[in-house]
């Protein structure tokens, strides 16, 4: 009696349907561009080299949020202001204290940032002249909420948040209870560079979607949270690591990660961390982390995660022609810095953020709802049948 | 020095640019069928005038889930499941009862679905073998949201659900600590009939688009809820509710609504509950909550709400020539079985929370990433100026 899902029906046979969206141009933006084929990604007038070399996260986040660079005074008014807000409601941490052990670093982060519009006087009202305010303050609280998950799941005692030093000092400092080195800081810095935007993705053409219907940007942003969490878009980085680690444990050091990854793609298994939608050539930024992969492999004597993971990518390369992707080298950097692999999302969100509140705030701008159409290839109009008889 | 947003941009010389993504088909699917130019909404094989004359919420459920309606052996158990779910887990209660009192509605309940999950054994396991339980724990969970939340805020004990009765009976139940009448019953489940789907609107688009990176369902929900509460969607019925209140607070009982309504036009104020993208003709919804709005407003002594808003409409149609959506009547129905206006847009979500999940798995059996493109309008590679010389 089940008519089941699309049973009998060929999307095939139907081209205008637009299945993904691929391709197909919704915005204008001023965020980004992705050239796939050059491997370029550009943040609001800047190449990702370039920032990757100069820029801190904070820079980062008033170029997304302004289209330009602060001067030296803007820099350090947004510092301020990220400083200000980096502490947290009090029902917040009352919330990430009761979570147990058990509980998903990402939904706990999804729910934690909703809860944050209870505390907004304002409750997240859309308008234009507050949106960089609410941006500054999600922003500044995000490393917090991360921060004290991971410490108060562990039992330790959760440590408040720094009234100076960077967005990357800071969450390092509220992670691990005491002052990073600058090293660490560095590579903590870069990595929120480097995840800060990334064009249409999932989750920021979710953060739109949401912003279209001139809802809250609490709203947007943990929407966007939902999406980057799945294993398809942010979530991917965590199951990199998680691969590696598995590898050690089923192998043994001894594991030889060529015969193993061979082995996956013959059993049609997926290998996490490769292949972009967009990127037919290396993505830039797996480039950047790649190189502070083997830095901080030497440093800290993860050489062997360093070499499995080169292990890997050649394989790829060979038996696929397919390059990795920003979540395959990220993994080891993050491990390589102490951070627990199951907060490698949540770490992606730190960063993301800011682009995710950039294109709100684009799309407020520049209003349209986003209501796509779907084909309906059900029956129509039968005729109802009382359920006795059914 | 700043370059604004899409300052000498002029989107409309790039006809490519699928602004707000009208007309644009992302999906094929069997959940259903909108015909603009007839006023015809099919839900999986059903015209919405046939469920509205028969169907219960819950078969609906089963319907839009299933793509079928339930025989009576399936409705039994899906009824009984439903009933099983509405206890809250602690940590939620807990949260509802901390709010104070001025907290927003849409809000509360979007971190309350997302704190769902961390009570779902599961943890919301993108498993298809587990959507069903999913989404019958989350439907039968936002009623008793809701209704704990407004007696919350309002001081009143906090009312267990019923081990009994419909979704909409034990809502009511929940709600005014009392059983409501036959009619009332009625009333609120021909309100969630009439709710529960309606093709690719912003909200069930965002669910899909999550769905889509193989997040959980909690974050389908939970992104959906941020949609729908934006005025331009789910948040129009309690601006239509405020119109009306507005008027009798500002100008009496006397107050004239035909010349209010060209007043406002006039001065371009948008008037809400009014035009659809995709209705080019009187939404089929609209046609029953009006109806039963003229039915209820006689019997509770609220015939006036009910004049004015025919003054409106009959004043929408002669200068303007567009016709009521469902935001329109569902207003004053709400209204008249004694829901506060503020509420209106989670009573929505009780009942679109059926058709999103529906969504959700039929996205999960056919996936495809959704990201969209967008057109970068920026600068590019511009040099890197050290911040003292900016």
């Amino acid at each position: 009696m089940s008519k089941g899902v699309h049973t009998g029906f060929d999307e095939q046979q139907y081209p205008y349907i637009n299945k993904g969206l691929a391709g197909i141009i919704a915005f204008s933006t001023t965020k980004s561009s992705i050239d796939g084929q050059k491997g370029e990604l550009i943040y609001s007038g800047y190449n990702i080299d370039t920032l990757a070399e100069h820029a801190t996260f904070e820079e980062v986040c008033f170029l997304l949020w302004n289209d330009r660079l602060p001067n030296a005074q803007e820099l350090e008014d947004l510092k301020n202001s990220l400083i200000e807000h980096r502490t947290l409601p009090g029902p917040v941490l009352e919330y990430i204290k009761s979570t147990d052990k058990g509980a998903e670093p990402m939904a706990v982060l999804r729910t934690a940032v909703s809860m944050l519009a209870d505390s907004d006087e304002t409750k997240g009202k859309f308008d234009e002249s507050l949106f960089m305010d609410q941006a500054i303050a999600i922003t500044a609280k995000i490393p917090t909420i991360i921060a004290a998950f991971d410490r108060s799941r562990k039992g330790k005692n959760i440590v408040e948040p720094l009234n100076e030093g960077s967005t990357a000092f800071n969450f390092l400092y509220m992670l691990n209870g005491e002052k990073p080195g600058e090293q660490a800081e560095k590579t903590m810095n870069l990595c929120l560079v480097l995840h800060a935007e990334h064009g249409m993705n999932a989750s920021t053409f979710t953060c739109r979607t949401i912003c279209a219907t001139e809802s809250d940007i609490y709203s947007g942003v943990t929407g966007a949270i939902g999406a980057l969490k799945g294993p398809l878009h942010g979530g991917a980085n965590t199951a990199v690591m998680n691969t590696l680690l598995d590898m050690e444990k089923e192998h043994g050091t001894d594991a030889d990660p060529v015969e193993l990854t061979r082995q996956r793609l013959e059993s049609k298994e997926k290998i996490m961390g490769f292949g972009h939608r967009v990127y037919k050539v290396f993505d830039p930024r797996a480039y950047h982390l790649q190189k502070m992969s083997k830095a901080l492999s030497e440093e800290t004597g993860h050489e062997r995660l360093y070499e499995w993971s080169m292990a890997i990518l050649n394989t790829m390369k060979e038996e696929k022609d397919i390059d990795p992707n920003v979540d395959f080298f990220s993994a080891t950097v993050y491990y390589s810095i102490g951070i627990e692999p199951d907060l490698f999302t949540c770490i992606f969100t730190m960063s993301r953020v800011s682009g995710w509140t950039g294109h709100y705030m684009e799309q407020a701008a520049n209003n349209r709802l986003i209501r796509p159409r779907a084909l309906y290839v059900g029956e129509k109009n039968l005729d109802w049948v009382p359920v006795e008889d059914r």
